[in-house]
Formats: structure tokens, C-alpha cells, sequence
């Protein structure tokens, strides 16, 4: 008499991307003659870096070869790829050990597993709106009774994130035990200053909440003074685990490759320094085998000296095509966030429009596809996300759609 | 006031392989003049074949080409390896449609994570012993309120494979709900027949119970009598999960790449057809998000003609060793079991030594690496497992060695 988890019932609906790409190819098929702009799905589209194209064409052949050939690694990832990691921190300012960090297969994974190290009655909390991947992986958990009011799940704490407060939220006031923050943030683009992190740290320590940081967009921080980490921040490594990803920084939304940290100095309520990253340990030793070897390669040359050169140069592509969106659709009225050191634009949709129907608008009149705001979570109702992975091409003859068929 | 998963803390040990390679270090460390030779982990040794570096290759080098460039994909797979996939399964005569087909990084993965979709007071059932993964993960999910008699896990139900039953377990007299089996078998190397298999499909359907059947080691099987998919066998479809690998078949071990197949026919006591699969899709869509995409190349390649044909010469090799294995052991006097259509050589050891015990003894007389029975659950106990996963040499050496100086 086996049962399913019934906690996948309490999901409201499919996951947000795959609810865009079957109206998308709807529309296609209804349309079959008109051109298509994807805005939407944060996906990269530049090439990767030569120097890493090089190391993992050597890693795949090293693999054809009987003295090179190597088959399981540790599940925390290859000891060069964690000391090229380390070495990232440190020039960040911030001293993380090898044994603190964990390469996985990408920074969803991540987001989505590490709840399953804390208890299943802790409170979750996250900003409002958020990656979908932090809310769903908590309900399947059974953190939450399901859908309540307000289009919000019950059980978990939302921050409201407006234009009021800059999409920055405050500190939660109710009890949070566990806090999902994102900078740059996806969608809205918002980035939080050092005063602001440090306010969120200094918050968690005093209650011994946990804050999972993901940082996977700190690469398209233009701004010096903005923190990369949260490592930069005083007394982050008792309370904060660190998410990271080469999908935008290095193009690997296909190659995967991601890792987390979790630093010694962390604890729980219940726990000693220690024992957290010693059962996330436990967690990838037994339930993941490591990213795979060829992406790792890549990883490597990826970090390096050159290789952060030319992922630097396809950063600032996609950072001139978010100026060049942002710019457009100001131009047009829209009132606009974020874009400025995020692949993000967050546009307040016109008229009122709800995010969904904004969402049909945009791909009726103009043919562009974007993110409804909704999809993020109830605060982004009335809100669209427009993604700057594209090539500029595409950017132009979309903005130029924008500009010519949109009715505003 | 975070709280830790209280649930790791009723996991007894740290997991298997780790543990090996903590006491071999240890011994390397002590005696650092003695040659060790790898008889332990599973992990293969051969050089990926020919025409999978070449798929690799080219996959690399389009990523590095804005025109051929690629980012995310379907979390469930590439089209092209699902179809190499579902006519794979047509080979053996089985209906498998590529919706049914999820590709991953790997078996393990899989292993660990298919409980997630079914609900936490289910029973648990598994033989014994078994793959380390399948207890751990439910462990830490929460099934079992921990150690109890004889080295078992409370609340499970274990399935004895000895010697009288040729390793192959009877039916569950007791209520399981889901059974975790595999075939051919890791640890013993044993083999279920046809009618066997029968016996747990008609057993699982009569009980609505779900069998999720691990088939990563189907590609070692010799026997043409012997059912290398349990959907060879009549009925599996609506009570079976099938995890494959080409970990072992195609020496992806490193490179990472596995699949499940969760039919649209599958339920559960309380489920219609069709929503298991669609539980699994959204699990796959909203904590993953897709193998690697040179991995995924590498797996079309491999399953194709020239790559079957390429790949069946690393596993006759691999055989090759099994059968030395298997005969130079058998000429010491020791009992062995498995090795015929599997990679591994199940022996009894001798004189009545624990498992421990006689990893201690053959590193330290031999200088040999195997793994403790034990490790595998307590049934374990008294045996020991040797890989075939090695090349020529090393294996000629570690059994001279064995025959020189292990005293027995």
C-alpha cells in the first residue's frame, strides 16, 4: 500500500519556466508566422571562454586515455577546483578553507537540497518575490499546510520587497529560522550594500537563525562598494551558508557546475561548530557523487587569471545589453529597477496590467517573451522580468518590437 | 532558533567508501614503502571509448561557438539521448516512451533521491545486504527511528540473502511498500531469473507496493536467459521504477550521467496512473536542473552502434578480471559467490572473520584493498567484496600478492 508524498499536492502550479514555455510554443503554434524574442528564462547565450573550451576539451580526452583516465571523485569536488574556489574568497577578503566548500552540479540543486539538513519545523522566511526553487523545495519538504491567503503559502514569513523599500527588505520581525536572501537579486536586480548585509547578519546571530545567501549573480556587480559575499560581512560564517554558480559567470547553464559553502563556524540552536558542515557532508557523501570532472576542468580554468578575463568580457556583453533594455523601456515610460549591476530588469507593468496578462500583451503585440513578476512569488504581481541573456542582435530587434507594437 | 535534521544523528557511521579510504590512507600513511593495489570501490578504470571522446570533443568545442552555443535544456534530458534511451528498452522488447524517461547525473543520485516522492510513513524494504544509498537516504528522510537489533534499522524490512538462497530473497511476507531490489546485484553479484522477478511483480502489484529496481549493472550480465530490465517482466510497469547508469557500462563514473524511468502506468494505493510520473517531473523540474550537456552527448554516443560495440569491450575486460578474480580466490579455498554476470566477487571469508577484521588482515598482509561485507547491511557480515574494476596488471598483482602472503 505504498502513497505518494502528499505534499506535492499543496504546489500550487507547474514550475514557473516550464508554465512559460508551454504558452510560449501555444502562441508559436498558433502563430506559426511570427518571430519569437526570448526575454524571459534567465539562459545564457554567449559562447564559453576559449581557455575553458580548451581545458575541458583536454579533460575529455585525458579521459580517452588509460594513464589520465580517472573515474569517481570526491563528492565535494576535486581538490584544485576547491583551492581555485578558496582563492576567489581570499581575494574577496574572506578566508574559506577547502574542506568549506562543496562543488555540486549547479546552484538550483543546491537551493532546492539544503533545506533538508535542518529540522522540518523551522520557519522559513524569504524575500518577496523570490527564485521559486527556495518556496517549492520548502513545501515539498511539508514546511508549509499549503495555500492560504493573499496568494502566500502559510507557515513561511514573506519580505515584501517594493519600490517603497528598493526592493531591499527590512530584518523579519516575526520568528524566521531559516532566511533564503539573494543579491544581486533575482528578478527584481535589487543589490544590498554592506550596512544593509550587515544589519541581516547581526540579526541572525541574535536569534541563531540561518541565512542561505545565494550569490550566483555577485559577477555582474559593476559597483566596488557593494559586497560579493557575505563573507565579506562581520560574523556571516556563524550564521550564513553561501550558494554559488558558473551558470552566469562562466555560461554553464548546460554544463553545470555550482558550489556551496558551509563555513566550520556555523551553528544551529542545537548544534556545535562543526556539525552542520559535517552533516552537509554526510548529505552530498551519500546522496550525490560530484559534479561531473569535465565541468570541474572547466571550473578551474574558468576561476583562472585569463579565464576570468574573458568571462568578464561576455559579463559586460550582457551588462550593455541591460543598459540598452533598461534604457529602451524607460524611453517608452516604464517605470524600471535593477540592470544595474543584475542581468535583471524589473518593469512595473503599465496600466495596471496583472504580470500574466502583461505576459500575453507583450508576446501578442510585440512577440517578446518575458518573466511574469507573479511567478516569483505575490509581490511581484504587476511586475515582469526582462532578462538581459541575449545576444544584441536579439536585444535590438526586440526592443525595436517593444518600441513599434506594444500599446502602453 | 534553527534546528538541525534530527535524522542524521540516527545514521550510525559515516558512509562505506569514505570510511575505506580513511583507513587506507591511514595504512598508507603508517606504511609508506607497501604497494597497495584497489580491489574496493567500484570505480572503473578503462579509458572512455573512442567514439564518446569524440561526441565529447565535438560538444565542447559548439559550446565554445556562439552559433552552436547551448544553455539550459529539459531537466528531464536531451531529446535525442531520451529516444537512444527508449529504443534501448525496445532492444529488449519493452515499451519504454521517452516521457517515461528522466535522464540525471547518475544512478546514486537517483538512488537517493526516488523516496522523496513517496510519503514518509511508508515501509521501507530492501534486501539485504544492499547498496548503502537506499538505506541512508530513507534514514535521513526520516523512516526509521533508528538503530535497533542485530545491526538493523528499526522499521525497515530487511530481505536476507545468504548462501541457501543464492542471494535472491523471497518475496516479503511482512508489509513493504516500497522495495528497493537490484539485479544483478551489488554487493553479490547475484542474478534474479525471469520467474524470480516474476515472483516480485506479481508479489508488488497484488500488495500495491512500488519496486524501485536498480539496473545499473544489467550491462554485465552474460546469460541471454537472464532479464536485463525489470520491464521485461509482465506487469512491471505499473508497480516499477527502473534506475539505470553509465557509470559502469560506458566508464561514466566521473563524467555523470544516469536515468529512471517512472512509467505513465505506475501508481500507488492512492494515486491514478500517469501522477507518480508527473510527481517525479515536477521533483526533477523544481530540485535539478539537467546532466551536464557534454555528459548527455557522451551518452548518445555511447548507446549508439559503434559505442555499444566499444563499450561491451571494456566490460568483457572487466569480465576478464572477474573470472581471474573469481578462480585464483576459488583455488585459495575460499567461497565465492557472483562474478559470472556481474563485477563483483562476493566471498566468504575465512575462518570466521568479521568483515572489518579481514580488511584489516588483507591490507595489511597483502596489501590489498577490498570492501567489508558489513558495509552493505548486517547479512554482510562474514563477507567481502572484490571490484573487477581494475586494470590487468594491477589485478594479477593484488592476487599474487593475495596468494603469497595473505595466511588464510
Amino acid at each position: 500500500m505504498s502513497q505518494i508524498n502528499p505534499f506535492y499536492s499543496r504546489l500550487v502550479s507547474g514550475y514557473l519556466f516550464p508554465e512559460i514555455g508551454r504558452r510560449t510554443r501555444e502562441f508559436i503554434s498558433n502563430n506559426p508566422d511570427r518571430t519569437i524574442f526570448r526575454m524571459g528564462i534567465g539562459d545564457t547565450t554567449r559562447p564559453l571562454a576559449p581557455s575553458v573550451v580548451t581545458a575541458m576539451t583536454a579533460a575529455v580526452q585525458e579521459l580517452g586515455v588509460l594513464k589520465t583516465y580517472s573515474g569517481y571523485g570526491d563528492s565535494e569536488g576535486t581538490n584544485p577546483l576547491r583551492v581555485a574556489i578558496s582563492n576567489y574568497y581570499q581575494e574577496l577578503g574572506c578566508e574559506i578553507t577547502t574542506n568549506e566548500i562543496f562543488v555540486s552540479d549547479g546552484a538550483k540543486s543546491d537551493s532546492a537540497n539544503i533545506q533538508s539538513i535542518f529540522a522540518t519545523d523551522n520557519i522559513i522566511g524569504f524575500q518577496d518575490p523570490a527564485y521559486p526553487v527556495y518556496v517549492d523545495s520548502n513545501v515539498i519538504a511539508g514546511r508549509s499546510q499549503g495555500l492560504g491567503e493573499n496568494a502566500q503559502y502559510k507557515d513561511f514569513v514573506y519580505l515584501e520587497c517594493n519600490a517603497e523599500n528598493g526592493f531591499i527588505p527590512q530584518v523579519p520581525t516575526q520568528k524566521v529560522d531559516i532566511l533564503y536572501l539573494c543579491f544581486p537579486n533575482n528578478p527584481t536586480g535589487a543589490v544590498a550594500t554592506r550596512a544593509q548585509l550587515q544589519a541581516f547578519v547581526d540579526w541572525a546571530n541574535a536569534n541563531q537563525s540561518i541565512i542561505i545567501y545565494d550569490a550566483a549573480y555577485s559577477w555582474f556587480i559593476t559597483d566596488p562598494e557593494l559586497p560579493r559575499s557575505i563573507y565579506e560581512i562581520e560574523g556571516a560564517k556563524k550564521c550564513a551558508i553561501e550558494i554559488q554558480s558558473f551558470s552566469k559567470f562562466a555560461g554553464f547553464t548546460g554544463v553545470r557546475l555550482g558550489w556551496s559553502v558551509v563555513p566550520q563556524d556555523l551553528v544551529c540552536s542545537d548544534s556545535q561548530a562543526g556539525e552542520l558542515n559535517k552533516i552537509w557532508t554526510r548529505r552530498q557523501n551519500t546522496m550525490f557523487n560530484g559534479a561531473s570532472n569535465i565541468a570541474q576542468a572547466g571550473g578551474v580554468a574558468a576561476l583562472s587569471e585569463i579565464g576570468r578575463r574573458e568571462c568578464q568580457e561576455t559579463i559586460d556583453y550582457y551588462m550593455q545589453n541591460a543598459k540598452l533594455i533598461k534604457t529602451s523601456l524607460e524611453a517608452l515610460g516604464l517605470d524600471c529597477f535593477g540592470g544595474d549591476n543584475a542581468p535583471y530588469i524589473w518593469v512595473k507593468t503599465p496600466n495596471g496590467l496583472k504580470s500574466w496578462e502583461f505576459f500575453d500583451k507583450l508576446i501578442q503585440e510585440a512577440g517578446v517573451v518575458g518573466t511574469p513578476g507573479s511567478g516569483f512569488g505575490p509581490s511581484g504581481e504587476g511586475y515582469f522580468r526582462f532578462s538581459a541573456f541575449a545576444n544584441r542582435e536579439s536585444v535590438e530587434l526586440a526592443l525595436e518590437s517593444i518600441r513599434g507594437n506594444l500599446k502602453i
